[in-house]
């Protein structure tokens, strides 16, 4: 017997990690809730990292999805930023697995091919594909919008041989 | 009132995390205990981030730490290299900090300088300054020697103002 699933996408960063959580019925799909944890660039790292455990804690135990799913990116710009983006990334894969939630990670193609059907969306197709999707979506940002992309993804793919595939592509 | 501190020195890594503590109580430093996390290859990534948390964790339980430190390192071979230590370093952060332990940053450099007295010491010259500045010290292997060298930084550095510098050069 089906019943509705639970998903929240994560999008981390040390400045801003967006999340979003769909509840997922057989093939129909729809908004929950999203936003963006900001963190005070100003603080020391670990108080940074302190602030996104602490305010992904509080929205997984408000919004209890069953299970959870980030991009597997990472930026080719500079070792610093990819350092600092990996750091927010361990702290957002560890939070909804301390609470005893399963973590899938997509290639950002595959979320793109997820929401707009082509691997090269720009961010305003995504946000625009996110609202058509989940129309009772309201978002506040990129970050929140690829949240929600990542949470879509994810429940096309939860169970299948597609989540494999996708996190073999970008290890 | 000067009272004895105690260091927990951290070395992140996903595969193998090295931690080591020592007590500095005004001039004279002390072994406590160090030793290695070892994370399954094989296990998920977000399994891995549980795993380094659970035990580190643990740790900072037994041996109570005052104070930590982390090497603010990054490796410039590849983002994907880089990514990995920072969800490691992410969390080794984290779990101090959640403790209420405050987390200083020295750049490798620094930690060298500290311990070796020059800042291109290698790997066998660390293992060695720090049997001589612990005596007592036992470690199994570079990463915990590492973060005992990381510790004796802390012990040489806190309170000044080379903490800032130190983070200040690698950020």
């Amino acid at each position: 017997m089906d019943r509705a699933i639970r998903i929240i996408g994560i999008d981390p960063g040390l400045r801003r990690t967006g999340w979003g959580v769909v509840e997922s019925d057989g093939s129909r799909l729809s908004f929950v809730a999203a936003g963006t944890i900001r963190v005070a660039e100003a603080a020391p790292l670990a108080e940074r990292l302190c602030a996104i455990h602490d305010r992904l804690n509080e929205i997984i135990r408000s919004y209890a999805p069953d299970e959870a799913a980030v991009e597997a990116t990472f930026v080719n710009r500079d070792a610093a930023a990819t350092l600092k983006l990996g750091q927010a990334r361990g702290v957002a894969m560890l939070v909804p697995a301390l609470a005893g939630i399963q973590v899938a990670e997509y290639a950002p193609n595959a979320v793109k091919k997820a929401v707009v059907g082509a691997g090269h969306a720009q961010k305003q197709q995504i946000r625009l594909m996110v609202s058509v999707l989940l129309p009772r979506a309201s978002f506040d940002g990129d970050d929140s919008a690829d949240a929600l992309a990542i949470a879509i993804c994810h429940a096309h793919h939860r169970g299948g041989a597609a989540i494999r595939v996708a996190v073999a592509r970008t290890a």
